[in-house]
């Protein structure tokens, strides 16, 4: 996979310099720290950044954006590096700004169950933060990813279902515009009125508006009782017959995820657990212990009336953990179905009542697919993911997980699904946005990504095609 | 009150030939239709649109647009009238377009939860034709209001506690730009990261960077229980601290509302009650029967442990219709306090660990007012009403009335919380906008007006100061 686009000049030496002055050690061009970030975790050919700059406050955000409009430089925001839609290469050179060491937990207010966070604050770390006071972040991708990260590709993870994704979770924000100047949007109260809704503009944006360098999110009480199972099916379409059942009657689930047999394969090697090698579905209930009860003994009928065998549950916290660590690793177990490959994963969303229907055909281009492809996912939503498992230098390989990720997200569309539930649009989802918003739309995206950043120095090449 | 704003020429004879000939008798100058259209729920002058045009199609509206703008006309977006912040007054002249007969449910899925349906649609008329569904759609704020107008004002109401605002309830619209295309947002998935979250962008933009021709909004299962309550407390402090404690702990309540002592006489007397005239909390649970119950029990202790008495319940479906059909009387209500008066109406909403404090400094603002002022809201989401009754040809109350407007807001923004929960900005809280979000974000959205509409056509002199 060669890329498309032109080459660009090389970092001034004034730029560098000035950079260096400012950041010293925290400004680097050597090559390994250059390559570090300029390789997600996909298929996307690596494309290095000039430079990086480590960053630790708003305001070197907001300088770092200074030095490099003065000199027509690109700035590419850097959070954890677990994306997978090539969101922070550089394509068109330039400097990332690493947040990551912005990674502090600014303030918890138990109270109004909410969280102000640096970007570079992981999910696992800010949860862990929490452990003393009952409450808990709910998104979780399936990587230890940034907050800032996660807010700028608008993810979700296995609670969303519940809990809502990004969108949904982040009351206010401070960003760096491409003009330097540092603005709040939102705030504190619960809902508002007060304008345009700045806060849903840039989650999602990729860093193609702004750097967010400070964001509000909500928390949630940690549930009374929790209480989660497994259960194997006789087919993927009888597993998705009884999510799709369990939505439709309003069940409050907080987590109902598929694996196909594939992925379940992976997960045991990978995992050291030792589920049945079926399509299976993971669930979790939250609530008072009564509601819980209730909740469980109802999937589990309905879980029965689809085939559902053996409803095994984890009552353990510490079986609880293993089960959804496993859950969250399924995408590094199934890099090692076929070691020395490389996962090109894919996602895509539909309403509910059309989900069956888009896997089966999905599994009948698996079936017709000479490498192998897993399939799981956020199924309560009407999400799911591929990963075909692929030699990059082969095009042949190359070719054909292009065509499947190209049907799969046709069929989607054609369903009124969305190409990407929750990983973003990056470079790898570009081609498809036109199908899915229609011209008019996207041209309005364009017009909105004038308005804020007119000579396209944040993160350009990404999201607009 | 007398409008700061410039004359404007009249509308054109060849806009209004034009207008005339496409529309027909669906095409408006006379006075009284004008003024029906210049008119809102509050005390904000009296501005009439020069012409009304009634649309019925989403290309009618563009049309409209098309005239207007080869005119240079303002257009307006009319739904139902029910607006409070003046959003619809026509303060730079222009062509109103109603939207009223826009009232087909076009689409309903139940097994998606979802329905799509023209802006005209008012939240009764779809929950009346959602009636053998067992599906609902929640929000309602106090007026029968039109769901392209709680849209564009990002409204929500008794229901937002537990099901979220039309910010959360929205997945896709159709809209047309100032520049007359028609672009569709979002989509029926439930999730997705494609792209710039334009239906978000429009929700809450009051018609100033588009008109809302059709939107899918998500739906819910009838709860299989539904139990609603009143219970009077000694003080307004105290219904308050329950209402924290149960918000603290994760109850899911469906609906947690204050109404003070004088409002409870106004409504007592408006929709024929008998309620303790004192500080009352209205609640309603759902779920199944015994969560219904459970969350009933626990938060019947919390309101003992600050002084609630008597908890009644309505338990027949008509004794719960009747009590929250009083609830979203209560506007109506309080207007009926002092006959021959209008209400001026303001809202904040602000973090729930504030809202005892800020309430009852706002109590002490109504005891030293010389007119009456009613005090209601949605305490669970931190956002309350104020309905201060006043004579709008008195300049003495109009000035009362804008010193304790202000007074709360600023409050309000001190204590992190927003100048309008879920009223909207308009002209009314346009002087509040930098001081709740700062110089720098209301440049950005001054950026993206300026962006989708250079010619100043929709709905001018709304949201941004």
């Amino acid at each position: 996979m060669n890329h498309p686009y032109a080459p660009h000049p090389p970092l001034s030496a004034a730029l560098a310099e000035a950079l260096s002055q400012r950041f010293g050690n925290r400004f680097s061009v050597s090559q390994a720290v250059r390559d570090q970030h300029g390789r997600d975790e996909s298929v996307h050919p690596t494309a290095a950044p000039d430079a990086v700059v480590f960053v630790e406050t708003t305001e070197e955000v907001a300088e770092t954006m200074r030095l490099c409009r003065t000199n027509g430089v690109p700035v590419i925001p850097f959070g954890a590096g677990s994306s997978v839609e090539g969101h922070f290469l550089a394509i068109h050179g330039g400097v990332s700004i690493d947040l990551s060491g912005m990674n502090r937990v600014i303030a918890v207010h138990p109270e109004d169950l909410d969280a102000t966070v640096q970007p570079g604050v992981t999910r696992k770390q800010l949860n862990a933060e929490l452990h003393d006071t009952g409450l808990f972040f709910p998104i979780d991708p399936g990587a230890d990813a940034s907050l800032g990260g996660m807010a700028a590709t608008r993810a979700s993870g296995t609670n969303a279902v519940r809990y809502g994704t990004m969108r949904e979770n982040v009351l206010g924000m401070t960003v760096v515009l491409a003009d330097c100047r540092i603005i709040k949007t939102g705030g504190r109260a619960k809902k508002s009125s007060a304008g345009y809704d700045l806060t849903r503009l840039f989650i999602g944006s990729e860093g193609t508006l702004g750097i967010i360098t400070e964001l509000t999110v909500k928390l949630y009480p940690i549930p009374e009782a929790i209480s989660s199972a497994v259960c194997a099916f006789p087919s993927v379409g009888d597993a998705v017959d009884a999510v799709i059942q369990t939505i439709q009657l309003g069940v409050p689930v907080a987590r109902i995820e598929l694996l196909d047999s594939l992925t379940i394969s992976a997960v045991n090697r990978y995992s050291k657990t030792s589920l049945k090698e079926a399509p299976t579905l993971f669930f979790e209930f939250h609530g008072s212990p009564s509601s819980v009860e209730e909740q469980a003994t109802l999937v589990q009928e309905l879980a029965a009336g689809h085939g559902g065998m053996n409803f095994e549950w984890a009552t353990r916290p510490e079986d609880r953990s293993r089960l959804w660590q496993a859950r969250h690793d399924a995408y590094f177990a199934c890099l090692q179905l076929r070691p020395g490959t490389r996962a090109f994963p894919t996602d895509v969303c539909v309403p509910i009542s059309r989900l069956a229907e888009c896997i089966r055909a999905t599994n009948e281009d698996i079936a017709r697919c000479s490498i192998p492809v897993a399939l799981f996912g956020h199924v309560g939503d009407g999400n799911f993911h591929l990963v075909v498992l692929i030699d990059p230098a082969n095009p042949l390989e190359v070719a054909e997980a292009e065509k499947i990720n190209r049907a799969v997200v046709e069929r989607a569309l054609a369903m009124e699904g969305t190409c990407t539930g929750e990983h973003g649009v990056g470079i790898g989802k570009q081609k498809f946005l036109v199908a899915e918003h229609g011209e008019g739309a996207v041209n309005v995206m364009r017009a909105l990504k004038q308005a804020l950043d007119p000579e396209n120095l944040l993160n350009p090449g990404k999201i607009l095609p």
